[in-house]
């Protein structure tokens, strides 16, 4: 995946057909579009092939399964053009393994804890045991809230020079400026570009809080 | 879901025809048909709404998502003829809840713990804490592994009159009688039946077995 405008779209959009259009008109504006299953669920899965062709896609499946299902799920998503895709660490190391395994050149990023309120009770006090058990297994990075800046501070200190994806930059208050500074390589922003009147023009306007730091 | 074989497949099998043609013949000896994503990602969705015409589906999608992820990937299974889905507990109160209201009057399941060896590092220590989160948000029941009897029986103290599908029966060495001995409602048997030379006749043998109990 590559780091040029440090941004992600979020296309949480489910309608297939604005979902695509909002994925092109996006695409220059950043460096990767993430998607997950409810898009899937509506367009079917050919929408990461498509998507693929004008965008890297990151598939944010949040994969949570026995090593041979998440082998599965990793190589067809690979197979249809994702260039990365987000599983749980929580399942453990050998989950883990066969999803950087299974990716191949792909990257897999795992996620360390969850930003909403009940990601508190079991998920963040073991955010850091995670991220350790994400770098034994040779994941490419991991996601970290961008809410949170504290908390992708301290991935950070374990993630070494692994990558770090911070979603809930704009419309769930996190910032650009905040996520990057406190260690993020990429800010993911969703509703406020895919939700914009001017998709496009609100991903130009983040990428540019990008590129200022 | 009904509850009248006390059996469901896990049709793991990813070949769209081959799964397709295994479920319409297995169906008459099971109560519900439980797929998981890799099915999804060769077939497309639809195969949920094929398989629902002829028996009842658990979609085994292992949601781990936020609240609103949640919502959306439940809801687009139910519309599409899911008549159950699994989702992971660990994501706390409020991703369990957004599950139970989206479902309606289908059923969620979730996640107590996993068996296989990653699972044991973080989700098998948290078991009945999982279980009782579960309770407290409205599921329908819970998975625990056919491969550990004394588990099932430990879900089942805190599930009262829940339902508890076991995982794991035939190739991976757990019994129909082990696992509705130590409370299961229903055993899921996988390989055993779809990679069987006649699955349907795979499918009566492993009925038979429940019926004895």
């Amino acid at each position: 995946m590559k780091k040029d405008k440090r941004l992600v779209l979020a296309l949480d959009e489910t309608v297939p057909a604005r979902a695509l259009a909002i994925a092109e008109a996006v695409a220059p504006h950043v460096d990767a579009i993430k998607i997950n299953w409810p898009l899937v669920l509506s367009a079917g899965p050919g929408v990461i092939d498509q998507i693929s062709q004008f965008s890297d896609v990151v598939c944010d499946f949040k994969v949570a399964d026995i090593p041979n299902t998440v082998r599965l799920i990793v190589e067809r998503s690979v197979a249809r053009g994702a260039s990365a895709v987000i599983v749980h660490a929580f399942t453990g190391p050998d989950s883990l393994e066969a999803a950087v395994d299974a990716a191949g050149r792909a990257e897999i990023y795992a996620v360390t804890e969850m930003s909403h309120p009940g990601g508190r009770v079991f998920t963040a006090p073991h955010a850091e045991e995670m991220a350790r058990l994400g770098l034994d297994a040779g994941v490419s990075g991991f996601i970290a809230p961008a809410t949170r800046p504290d908390r992708i501070a301290a991935i950070r200190r374990i993630a070494g020079d692994l990558k770090i994806l911070s979603p809930g930059v704009g419309a769930q208050g996190g910032s650009v400026a905040d996520a990057l500074a406190a260690g993020a390589d990429y800010a993911i922003v969703g509703r406020a570009i895919y939700g914009a009147a001017d998709p496009a023009a609100a991903a130009a306007d983040f990428a540019s809080q990008a590129a200022s730091r």
